[in-house]
């Protein structure tokens, strides 16, 4: 059993410097790796294992070909900033193909999983020499996993497997203690900037996670579409989260004055404190009108605009 | 080409003369039969065709398990009191075998047609001695289907289709030149109730084109239960049109503390003046929040509630 941090207890110069030390006596005189997608906990590990191994820590972002539009070039140059060199790995060839076929969304996120691990990691483990892979796993993440509600890709202990045996190399989550408003704090400790806490929660499997059916290069292409005018239009609500989902299913559209069935994306923005409970955001019909307008106008082949008005529970924040 | 008469230049008792006349010297003293659904379009066309032809007019209100919750006696109730009988024709395996397996919107479309016109008209027809049916088409189905946009089944001459040959007798269409609201001021004039009048539209297809995907059994139950509480709690709003689609899509939820995938219901309401453009109607959250909620009480298997966002154009008022 983890024993939890609060955020209210935590002395942010004291948890540092166990970690610090932490890592160091695991990482030994090695290298580690870790990798760097732009979100609170990654960055935080980020700066956490550079302020330990200097430069024994590499740091990667995997271009996995689910990212948002522009997302590696803002994160590494938010980095740059920061005096940590981040390197971008092309893995998107790994990723399609792992993908390819898979409609499941069990098997969509088990392939996503398999192929950050067990390949690209298991390849960068062994080019690098590193034995240790840096993981920015929270509390909540072990929580939800444990209890079947969300299945996080970066919980293995927790489900009964030895990362060592499974993928070569050992992980290291010095978060794991800590929920995401801790997080929070280490990070603003070490120096990350605002930027980085303005960025809304994005899934592991990344925009995956955000199309219903196979996740073709097509079809990741037009979701990343619309999440650019959701993120764009909705970005000043100061809602919790906002997201765009392409639906599988296809519905009545007129296209050139002709009938046609075409794709729905489905608008979801939620109000929450800690994303274990969710409320719809009460957003204005001339935002929502906009947002129906403006994805339907820039993104090919949608022909039909929904918003969630559902909350958590029974609905979850993600629609996969 | 039909030539147009507008609800502005329509002499209602002339035109209600004119078709009796029309309809007695295509019967001449056979019979003919028409389809009661509870429309306007059909409502109107059951009166002028008693009118026109008393007990040698056979109305049937075909039960073909697709319709809403209580609709048959609804329906013939409302008749009852207007002295024209109705006789219910239970065709539900009719209608469910000739769905199996169809997923494919147009398909399914088609499998009621060929169903209505083919089997339980022709066998209809062939008892009851009748060589006419009477039928509700109107001005802007015959538009709409043959501009590609809609395809109407009741919409068959224009299309090149001659129904005696495909379907052993004659059509005829009294209501072919008006549109919506000439047909309403006929059906006034005809004595048709106000409750009539305040039915919103609901498609020929039935619950089958609320269901993306294979209209089974359990799916259209499924979504009448959803279309009870969509229509209790939208009717107050004056909207133009409510509706609760059936997704095919299965989006995640918790159930009993689990994460699991279910289904999603997609409400749409929509103002509108005469359906060939409509907007989402404005309604406030707190109804939206509810009609969420109360479908995920009342439907088994729901765990998601969304709300059309999309104007028509390039949405369409149905979702196939």
């Amino acid at each position: 059993m983890v024993r939890e941090i609060t955020a209210q207890e935590l002395d942010t110069e004291r948890f540092i410097n166990e970690k610090v030390k932490e890592i160091n006596g695991a990482v030994g005189d090695g290298m580690a790796i870790n990798a760097l997608s732009g979100g609170v906990d990654s960055s935080t590990v980020t700066m956490l294992g550079h302020r330990a191994l200097g430069k024994r820590l590499k740091t990667v972002f995997i271009e996995n070909g689910l990212m948002r539009e522009g997302e590696s070039e803002q994160v590494t140059g938010l980095f740059r900033e920061l005096g940590v060199t981040v390197e971008v790995v092309d893995a998107r060839e790994e990723f399609f193909a792992a993908l390819k076929g898979i409609t499941d969304p069990e098997e969509k996120r088990e392939a996503i999983t398999q192929t950050f691990y067990r390949n690209v990691f298991g390849h960068l483990v062994k080019e690098s020499g590193a034995k240790h892979l840096l993981q920015g796993t929270i509390l909540t993440d072990v929580d939800e996993t444990v209890a079947g509600i969300k299945r996080q890709h970066n919980v293995f202990e927790q489900l009964g497997i030895d990362p060592e045996e499974a993928f070569g190399y050992r992980i290291i989550e010095p978060l794991v203690q800590l929920r995401k408003d801790g997080v929070r704090k280490i990070g603003k400790a070490l120096g990350l900037p605002a930027a980085i806490f303005e960025r809304i929660p994005f899934p592991g499997p990344a925009l995956s996670a955000r199309v219903i059916g196979e996740g073709t290069r097509e079809r990741i292409e037009t979701v990343r579409k619309a999440t650019v005018v959701v993120e764009r239009l909705l970005k000043g609500t100061g809602a919790f989260q906002y997201l765009a989902i392409l639906h599988e299913d296809r519905v009545t559209g007129i296209h050139d004055g002709k009938r046609d069935f075409d794709q729905q994306i489905e608008v979801r923005c939620w109000d929450s404190v800690d994303a274990r409970t969710a409320t719809p955001t009460r957003l204005s019909f001339e935002i929502l009108e906009r947002v129906a307008r403006e994805i339907i106008l820039e993104v090919p082949g949608i022909v039909s605009v929904t918003y969630n008005i559902a909350s958590k529970p029974p609905s979850m924040i993600e629609a996969i």
